[in-house]
């Protein structure tokens, strides 16, 4: 069973999980490659549901000629970093503090063909996979060990990816992630000095300055932030307040899947496919022991939810490890202008000329 | 000119280097390869000294014969990260706080020879190189602009080496890097509390425990921590408390050159000569105010300098990065069996059987 450890030096938790290893040597191999996207060998493909663990969630097809009975599919990871079952048991000896792996895992396949990427799909179609991550984070909330759901996509094989068919994934979490907590922690200080919301505050003065936002609709705001830790890292924000992603309703979701669309679009085009990374910031569960200090229950006037996304174009060496620093060579001002200006349509002549 | 740009969300900096790119398309392009190791091309062999940058400081051979007046060379990085050049400049628009980007980027080329690894070297090769690193940090010390100056190296194009010439890096800055600053707040923290070094109970705790020891020597402890956030990760830690690497005498260094040479050759037995990231953590400089949050003047009995060794034999992906736990598939324990059982020399018959 997999197990949380705490560094007390670094401040920091990392996952030991032996399960996600198949082997033995498996530390000695690159990440594994991408599956070649033929149906047969597809393991989440239509027809070879027997193939993966049984469905948790699924949507219905959207094209009833498509061959396939779903358009969107949610099962448990083969290789889970962490397992429902089990009670959560937090131990400490000496310096060490443990919390025993449980949580859940989950692989959501985000359309039935084999080889269509995300930046593909029609806007009913990306809606189906935000509907389906919304209707994974309600049903999750109810077991309240898990302190918070995260989900995310790996698409790539650089970017973490090991099967190609469309998918995301969703990890749930004993302990608030370090990342979220100080996105979480931020808010609340700005919103305590300020009674505004931080995020609030970010995308109308960004909007008032103009030069990092990449595209905008009538809902949403894409940008790229300010201290970019990479190339082309790009935030979708909603305009307006909402703390949860859970609680967007359905017109919200269907604008969310427009800019997104949008988005995956512009960066495919500018940077030639890249492997990327996309990351749902949302509210934590509540926690069922109010003034316990992981108690963000009173977190909806302070916290904004929002997508980021990050291409992996870059690598991450000695530097960035030991110091906690990232050196990004493309300004937040320079990516906001190539996407701005991209045109994935190809409505303009040639292709980008980037200066 | 670069610049370090604060995130008030993230609560981390990045800096934002431009100059790091060669050509505007560069964002485009993968990891620079790395170049093949024949003198003729090698701009860090002996003979190309014009291709570099002036040399600050350099060691004379060790060997006399082998056609190179030097053992170390150090130069500036001819991409530098951040330049000396200038005045620190701290400025806050809105939301957003920037610092210049004043400080050093050098190269420690580590041997004449163009294709030796660190693994390969002797004792008093090694010395050379940790004595070279010694006398960097001694001398920018005296820069009172620059408050941390962080030594690391880069192994192989996996881990962000973009030369195959065995070398390595410093970066100073005018911040104290994230990472190092969490290690100062929680030695302080226990310190405060216990009155005891941080680093001094753990050694005590781990030799005692003995589960995840990799290699013991009179002066030095080489363990695989607790929480390790990637596999085959081992830090050496100096058994003597001592807070500051440029306080180490000759024979400590000596020591250091010892055990650290003893774990490369491990680590490349056992993982096929993996790229790895390899980093010394050490005190900040002394800052020239005291009272101010960064003046850690007063850190000889909380912090412990130590060197940290991290194998890339694993991809960080979206859960990673946006979550900040690190999913680990090898314990620390296992790690540590792994490692004590190694034999680079060859003494033992046949390969290694890891089970």
């Amino acid at each position: 069973m997999s197990e949380l450890r705490y560094c007390p030096i670094k401040g920091r938790w990392a996952i030991i999980a032996p399960e996600r290893r198949m082997r033995p040597l498996e530390f000695l191999l690159p990440a594994p490659a991408e599956m070649p996207p033929s149906p047969e060998v597809d393991p989440f493909a239509p027809g070879n549901e027997d193939r993966t663990t049984p469905e948790i969630f699924s949507l219905p097809a959207l094209d009833a000629t498509a061959g396939s009975r779903w358009q969107v599919r949610v099962f448990a990871n083969k290789f889970p970093a962490l397992r429902v079952e089990g009670e959560v048991v937090r131990e400490g000896v000496g310096l060490n503090d443990s919390v025993s792996g449980v949580g859940a895992h989950e692989v959501i396949v985000e359309c039935p063909e084999s080889t269509r990427e995300m930046a593909d799909f029609r806007v009913d179609e990306l809606l189906q996979v935000l509907t389906a991550w919304r209707a994974r984070i309600v049903d999750l909330r109810r077991d309240t060990r898990l302190r918070y759901i995260l989900i995310f996509k790996n698409q790539g094989s650089e970017a973490g990816a090991s099967v190609h068919h469309a998918h995301s994934q969703l990890i749930a979490t004993p302990i608030i992630p370090s990342v979220v907590a100080q996105e979480l922690k931020s808010a609340r200080k700005h919103f305590k000095r300020k009674e505004r919301c931080l995020f609030c505050d970010l995308i109308h003065q960004e909007l008032e300055l103009g030069a990092r936002i990449a595209i905008e609709t009538d809902r949403y705001v894409a940008l790229n932030p300010y201290a970019s830790a990479m190339p082309f890292e790009t935030w979708i924000l909603p305009r307006r307040h909402g703390h949860d992603f859970a609680t967007a309703d359905d017109a919200e979701l269907r604008g969310l899947a427009v800019i997104l669309g949008d988005l995956l679009r512009r960066i495919r085009w500018l940077l030639e496919d890249p492997p990327f990374n996309l990351v749902l910031h949302t509210a934590p569960s509540p926690h069922p022991r109010s003034g316990h200090p992981d108690d963000w229950s009173t977190i909806e006037h302070d916290f904004h939810w929002h997508l980021e996304l990050v291409p992996r174009i870059s690598r991450r060496a000695g530097f960035e490890w030991g110091s906690g620093y990232t050196i990004n060579p493309t300004a937040p001002e320079e990516a906001a202008r190539h996407l701005k200006q991209a045109d994935p349509d190809g409505l303009s002549e040639g292709p980008p000329v980037l200066s």
